[in-house]
């Protein structure tokens, strides 16, 4: 029994005349070269190139990785790597399907670089073993396309964003093609689902070619796809409604030959091609007027294609079966060792490697040359092309602060006038990208002077700062933003992603995976530094009051800290100077994720530019003109604030200490840099627990105000000696429909509610200043009442401002 | 000026006859109300029907909603509502598009439902101006249709679930219609992009029909929509290719007539309606053999129709500056709230009124009646259609444990057996659903034997447990399956959703809202409780060795503990007859998120069901067979865990202290219900301060094993006394591709650490027990090599069994 072949297949052929049989030979050499060297990672300890009989000894005993998808991407590599050399073209290769490592790995050996990389495995039959030997095994390397496989910038673990990342890597390389495998299995997700409209996105002069190349063999792990069950003609019409020119070929069904298969297939790449280098002239010409209908290609062939048809007596090529390892155990009998390996001899592997056991010279001569290979191709290894970026100096933007308090501003606006100039000096390497949040978020109108967003879909008349190319990427899906500048980066090149603080929770897996690959990339010596993955997060928690309670979360910040201490970063900025000193600090490093929290609303603003710069250097400190504390004295009471909106209800709680207690000692302390509240032995940003102890104390009540969930800061300050009397307030999810104000009151983390502690907290304040204590409750209760009557807060409350 | 149409626009019509003058009449009037009830809503504390001038005191000062979406929600409303009379169809509504509340309560408000539900809002100038006042307003109700709207399941507060939630409704209810709105924004979004292909899961006998209704308006907040900007073949394409019979409406454009518009629509929704019936009438016939082609409508009009064309200079209508609120002050000039009074008196209220503020019958005509208005609706408020599980007696299921760890087994494999006879016994309203996990996680072979994989795509001869109606639902989306389950649960029914536990993060953020759902739920006296979302996380943390990295983060746990505790349920059971109880107990529940993490590979079972159920019920509780302490006295250690790995270490850690330090008193605890850790004031499951320090002591080293980051153990007890004694192990971001054993070592929550821990913390021991501690960090060693010579855990590690 053999796969059957879907009802109909059609393809259109471009040339008339096809490949030469040498060509065919090489072609085909490759990628049964390719594929052995597949399976002799996932079966293989020893005897790698059967000079032997297969023996017992020589086989895993535990098999790890996946078959299914790899001849198919084994197949694509040596079609490409044909094209490449003919026409010379700069060419990054995604792997999206999952688990598709040990074909990367098989195909950056056949073209040298994985021997130049890792010198342990050099060309030879103990190369080739060690090869084996590491593959899914303790100390070696996963089944996907990780980071220590040279070539690739998309590991594949989680399924869904490898055409975003492709499109990310396009973007302002023109002259780069990136051909893209997704699996048909991943093209099921969300993500993938909706990536498909980058198309609308990328401008064919500027930007790179993505190809998208769905491979459809058919199943999952233990289902088939969706896209290989529907009729051929919705499938075309999907494609063609995603806005590109499908080509299919179908091949590998009902025995066919592999030899036609690589026919066909190369005959539609070269229409393929030529169809792009046609679009592409056209761009250059000037005479696209519209968006072209980029090509794609379809590659229907059966899963584990070449895999032993039957084991068992159940079918395995063609089925899901043939997902991960067709044959599960090869050591229980010796009728699935010989099964095994005659698999293996079905590639003739005498023909493919010579007596050292380096593959022969006709298969190497397939692969292009130096860079030009794939898995060489330094845009996969994007830190070497990174050149900083120039940034003008952010103190020519601060706002004038004449005494804390003193004016007001909107720190994002601010920002967005430093980011205007950040674009206008680096115009071919910086893009920020957001879920149409970039005005909202108050970055506008600033950066519109500067640049427009890129939009290469249809234009009304009246469209306002779209442009063909522009520096702004916003599509409606968190995914595709979060994709697209994961590529941009991975490729050298720098951005943010500004967004809703709520709606960040909606790439908490891509953020997840993200950060693994940096961490994992650290660890890895050939892997240059990219620029940090920096977020921007405004219309945050406390100034969702409009949007209500489904907008209101602040959890992403837990999420990102769980990640290793080695690549997040979280900072809470709380006026416009400060924001602008701590994203100068951002845009500058390498290898982090930095998580940036900012208001947008108008606020009064604290620090002046010096003081700023001193203050998010030093990540936090005391801002001794909001306490009271003597010198040389511990205070009474620290009030701590992380956050713009915590740091404006801490001040209020300290102008109202000052005045109607003016014989305690508070002292008030903000933190920009989270992770300063860590020890120092689990975060490097850690303060020494000397320097904590001096500015927390280790004995007096700390109220601390923040931005997040409370129980962060208990978190980040447990193994700290004060720890015990630290009083965390912050957002309990508690929310609605209200006012700014209301919100804080909800959440207990408002002014009074945080005198109260204070008076609740400090030994010998509770009898004495019960009347207080009850004043403020009537306070509150007055504020509420106000809110529900007026729909506003109150004026006292809205317009309070830092009496000195 | 005003709105432009697109450049071609064609639709099929289906009938020749059109609607009769005054049908057209009614629905327009009806449309007139809505829209006017929606503005007033943005806009009006007073003077609701304009009986007087309208003055700067009777509009709100903080304008909050969006009109942009309003009018096309209220159109559709319209025309629904006469063909459900028309029909007698069972009709749920579904907006997508954000900030669609208005829309929905003016509807809800026409059609009576809302003047049931909220007496105060009766059918009065005074009831109508208590309508207006509480939008958006501090202690009111939100802008999207939340908890509180009547005929709501869906909020549409973020954006991307719509079509999901539609199908979830949709299942097992055969006799429902779905009209679930989709706006162009949302439409981005990658999990409504791929939720278009719900199509290849419904079963036309078994299920209800789902409309998908496109409502293109053309702008998000700042930006066009990607949709709106194709040219009109390819959007038919792309839905086609997404395997719907696209029917487009286009109007409104150009100034045209509304009542044209009503005309085109009616009569195109009627073609569609037909085309549902003649579809449900071939399945209920078996006259159909394959997937039918469904319909859909594409409805095009101006974003923000009949708000004014122009303000201040600048077009409005149609462009995106209607998306929000049109006219953004209305207080600030005589002008512009000339122009917020003409706008409203445009509608002519006074044909839509009578006196006492009643809408005129002949609106109230259109409405539908009793349960067939969509607000009314009971499939919308599903508590009130939950019947119980009919559950099969778990202890009936238990594996036998004649002692602790005297047998394997495989927890999930067990509970698929229950599952199987629970799907047997509940036929119509139980559902599994997983991203194509369910054999993966070992539900299966069990399950697959009571029911298929529900299936609608094309067949091959070779598919196995595939039917065209079945009780698990896979397609390879996190999100298309927690919002099918989300559908599924807010209708009334039950159902689980397993997953592999890293990529639960996925749906992170809609977990967020489901949580925000139920808890916003609770307080509204009528809506009824709804069964609980239920979790089963396996393939976890510990257990990912194989795949690597990507594939390792318990950290969903994390995401879960920040929302209420009236919500959040988390359990660890650690053995097969632990998990049968735990998701007995799930699956009775209401109005909680349940998630449970659990493993799938063979591994020693603990408890019989007798102690099963006891501990379980505890929810936490000591192991007395584990430890070694003596009647009556506090134990010198505690080792603590939660999860089925940290027990199996904990265990093996005990064992190891027994032989080696017969006179230590140790104490073996396990937690199955997480949130027992938790002070009683901080979550209803807390365990009494007295309980805990009658468990853990308050004074003695607790050596915390957990499942997830150690962190959590730290966040959960941290008022309790003893907290500062407790020493918590667990996954500390240490991963790649490995063994089981080596997973623990390498986060230092493996056995031999854990003995370790006890020597370091427990006063006195270290220097007596030097020479051991030496001995295990040799042990560890000499695991680790071994690992990383054989690729698998020393047998004395991977076979150790507890030795009673």
């Amino acid at each position: 029994m053999t796969p059957t072949a879907p009802p109909a297949t059609t393809w259109p052929l471009g040339r008339t005349e096809t490949l030469g049989a040498d060509e065919i030979d090489r072609i085909d050499a490759w990628w049964r070269a390719a594929n052995y060297l597949s399976i002799g990672q996932i079966y293989l300890l020893d005897n790698p190139l059967l000079r032997e009989p297969l023996r017992v000894e020589h086989v895993k005993q535990r098999l790890l990785g996946h078959w299914g998808t790899t001849p198919g991407l084994n197949f694509l590599y040596a079609h490409l790597n044909r094209t490449i050399r003919e026409r010379d073209l700069d060419t990054l290769f995604i792997t999206g399907p999952g688990h598709g490592g040990p074909g990367m790995v098989a195909n950056g050996f056949l073209d040298g670089t994985y021997s130049e990389i890792y010198s342990e495995i050099d060309q030879s039959d103990d190369g080739i073993r060690r090869m084996f030997r590491r593959f899914s095994f303790p100390g070696g390397i996963p089944s996907h396309a990780s980071p220590d496989t040279p070539g690739s910038i998309h590991e594949g673990g989680e399924l869904g964003y490898s055409l975003s990342h492709a499109y990310g890597a396009a973007f302002d390389n023109p002259g780069l093609l990136v051909a893209c495998v997704i699996g048909d299995g991943e093209a099921e997700t969300g993500p993938l689902a909706t990536s498909w409209h980058s198309n609308k996105f990328v401008n064919p002069v500027q930007d790179g070619v993505v190809l998208p190349i769905l491979h459809l063999n058919g199943y999952k792990i233990a289902n088939p796809t969706v896209l290989a069950r529907i009729p051929e003609h919705e499938l075309l019409e999907l494609m063609r409604g995603y806005g590109h020119e499908p080509y299919l070929v179908s091949g590998g069904f009902d025995g066919e030959d592999p030899r036609e298969v690589h026919e066909r297939f190369a005959a539609v790449l070269d229409v393929v091609l030529d169809r792009i280098a046609t679009i592409k002239a056209d761009a250059a010409a000037g005479t696209l007027s519209e968006r072209p209908r980029w090509p794609m290609i379809i590659l229907r062939t059966p899963k584990g294609w070449t895999c032993p048809k039957i084991i068992d007596g159940l079918e395995v090529e063609g089925t899901f079966r043939a997902h991960q390892v067709p044959l599960a155990n090869a050591r229980d009998t010796p009728e699935h060792l010989r099964i095994l390996e005659d698999w293996m001899r079905s590639y003739r592997p005498d023909e493919l490697f010579d007596a050292s056991g380096a593959p022969r010279a006709e298969i190497r001569a397939l692969a292009p040359e130096g860079d030009r290979r794939m898995s060489a191709n330094p845009v996969a290894n994007g830190g070497l092309l990174r050149t900083p970026l120039r940034l003008p100096d952010f103190r020519d933007y601060a706002v004038e602060v004449p005494a804390p308090g003193a004016v007001d501003g909107q720190a994002t606006a601010v920002l967005g006038h430093w980011l205007a100039d950040v674009i206008r000096m680096n115009p071919h390497n910086f893009r920020i990208f957001g879920p149409d949040e970039t005005a909202s978020n108050r970055l506008a109108p600033a950066v519109y002077a500067a640049t427009a967003k890129q939009w290469n879909g249809e234009y009304h008349d009246n469209d306002v700062d779209l442009a063909r190319a522009g520096r702004v990427m916003e599509m409606l899906s968190e995914h595709q933003c979060e994709g697209w500048l994961e590529g941009y980066l991975l490729t050298g090149r720098h951005g943010l992603f500004d967004c809703y603080e709520a709606f960040l929770h909606i790439v908490d897996s891509m953020f997840n995976q993200h950060a693994k690959w940096l961490e994992a990339a650290k660890g890895i010596p050939w892997r240059a530094p990219v620029a940090s993955l920096n977020y921007l997060l405004s219309s945050h928690v406390w100034r969702q009051d409009h949007n209500g309670f489904s907008h209101q979360d602040p959890g992403f910040l837990d999420v990102a800290v769980n990640k290793s201490a080695e690549v997040v970063r979280v900072y809470l900025p709380f006026d416009a100077n400060t924001l602008l000193s701590t994203y100068d600090h951002c845009l500058r490093s390498v290898d982090y994720v930095n998580v940036v929290v900012a208001g947008k609303q108008p606020a009064p603003q604290w620090l002046t530019m010096e003081e700023a710069v001193e203050h998010c250097t030093r990540g936090l400190g005391i801002l001794p003109w909001a306490g009271t504390e003597r010198d040389g004295e511990e205070p009474d009471v620290v009030l701590a604030a992380a956050g713009d909106v915590p740091t404006l209800e801490v001040l209020a709680a300290a102008s109202i200490l000052r005045e109607r207690m003016p014989e305690l000692a508070v002292r008030v302390v903000n933190v920009v840099d989270l992770m300063r509240l860590q020890s120092a032995g689990e975060h490097p940003h850690g303060l020494p627990d000397a320097d904590f102890d001096a500015i927390f104390t280790t004995d007096k009540p700390v109220i601390f105000a923040y931005h997040g969930y409370p129980w962060m800061i208990h978190r980040l300050t447990y193994r700290r000696h004060g720890h015990h009397n630290i009083h965390a307030r912050g957002f309990k999810e508690r929310g609605t429909t209200t006012t700014p104000f209301d919100m804080v009151m909800l959440n207990d983390l408002d002014r009074y509610r945080l005198v109260m502690d204070v008076i609740d907290r400090v030994p010998g304040l509770a009898a004495k200043h019960a009347g207080l204590r009850q004043e403020l409750e009537d306070a509150r209760l007055r504020a509420r009442d106000y809110t529900r009557e007026v729909g506003d807060d109150l004026p006292e409350v809205r317009d309070w401002r830092w009496p000195d």
